[in-house]
């Protein structure tokens, strides 16, 4: 399926986790917030570049970026919307609530290197067992930025103890899509307490031989809106991004 | 000579060209502008990653960086004063000039893989010449991003024929100090009509056997700055870097 006719589907109402969809193409997290945010945030991102690397940012007001084309308010799979921090509704469609003076960032999502870790023998539990990724806020604080202050989000993925060498290898190369993992083992030196219980997503197995490996995440933005409690903001739903016409390719490193 | 002592006897007034000094740290750009164009020129670097790699920036009114243990407007070398787009006035002080609602950015240099380019066998001319590196306005425009435009600027060394493959290797690593070149050999395909009359910094030789090896440059924002006459800015002299605590290492990819 291509990036085009993914994006068709999620217009038209399909609302799913976009993990395993249009293998070679990079997904993003959305974040969309009012103007006077808009520094703010792309300094936050800035000091935070493992959690929230940014692909693309579309002017105030603008509903299009230029890695995708499409309509951000329709082409994702769902939304949350967010009101003085607190998650107001998810929604498939997010034409009624989005605004003028919104500037919208496209975050790297780590989906986009999954095909090449299967590619290279590291098995992805979530696509395996059809779910969502599973996601924790972590005790990690981010590097705080004008308004915005909050914790780190991580992705985790059990991964059998041989080949956590070779996911952190080829992970490595695409650090515009959160890069080499964060934390590999002990979920509790993340202050995750219960690891069958994630925060955003679906649990996952973790089989004996099995490492727990953990990503920073482009939910992070999102636990920062819950932290900071700015007046309004959009984020995609976690798990649902947005699937862009970029190559993988393009954020890989030698 | 560690940074610190570098930093102090600019502080005291010793006005040079930064290359060659303090090896194995991370040199940087400077650029301050009012908050209200922060977001503007934060987004404009984004767009513009190979010229203005971010490393860092303060708080408004800050004038103190976290790679940096210093005062961004006494501790470098030399400093260009922006009003309306026009060179108002160079100064080896920028207190007086600094206002409260400046955010300052800095940026990487290409000075911080020199000492890596000599580690390989590269030659680098400025640095043998004692000279300031050539710097050049090309035809090529920057992605234009709210208020802010202009032209990519280029640092250019001469690199013998056979040694190019080796420049491009060595500096391909240094992503977050401008990276691998963006362009190789011919000076007229940037737009350069007289190679022998940079429009910053000073000429140097280019000789039998060696090839013209062009690198985005940090002063970039200065020429968008010209470009798009902000009401204010203040950047450091060309070649007058900031010089930082931060090794060079920090910013070397595998």
């Amino acid at each position: 399926m291509s990036p085009r006719e993914a994006r068709a589907l999620f217009r038209a109402g399909l609302r799913v986790p976009t993990s395993g969809y249009c293998a070679g193409h990079t997904q993003a997290n959305l974040i969309a917030l009012p103007r006077e945010l808009a520094f703010d945030f792309l300094l936050f991102a800035q000091r935070n570049p493992k959690s929230c690397p940014v692909l693309d940012v579309a002017e105030e007001g603008e509903t299009r970026a230029s890695i995708l084309d499409g309509d951000l308010r329709t082409d994702l799979p769902a939304y949350r919307i967010y009101r003085h921090g607190e998650l107001a509704a998810e929604v498939g469609d997010a034409r009624e609530h989005w605004r003028d003076d919104l500037v919208a960032f496209l975050v790297g999502c780590s989906f986009t290197f999954e095909g090449a870790l299967l590619d290279s023998g590291v098995p992805v539990r979530h696509i395996e067992s059809g779910s969502n990724v599973p996601m924790y806020r972590t005790s990690r604080q981010c590097r705080p930025a004008g308004r915005l202050s909050g914790p780190l989000v991580v992705s985790m993925r059990p991964v059998p103890a041989e080949r956590v060498p070779e996911a952190v290898r080829v992970t490595s190369r695409y650090p515009a899509v959160h890069g080499a993992p964060v934390h590999v083992g002990d979920p509790a030196a993340l202050g995750i307490t219960d690891i069958g219980r994630p925060d955003f997503g679906e649990p996952v197995d973790i089989r004996d031989g099995e490492t727990p490996v953990f990503w920073a995440c482009g939910v992070t933005p999102q636990a920062a809106v819950m932290a900071s409690a700015p007046e309004f903001a959009i984020g995609h739903a976690p798990g649902h991004m947005a699937v862009t016409d970029a190559r993988d390719t393009a954020h890989q490193i030698p």
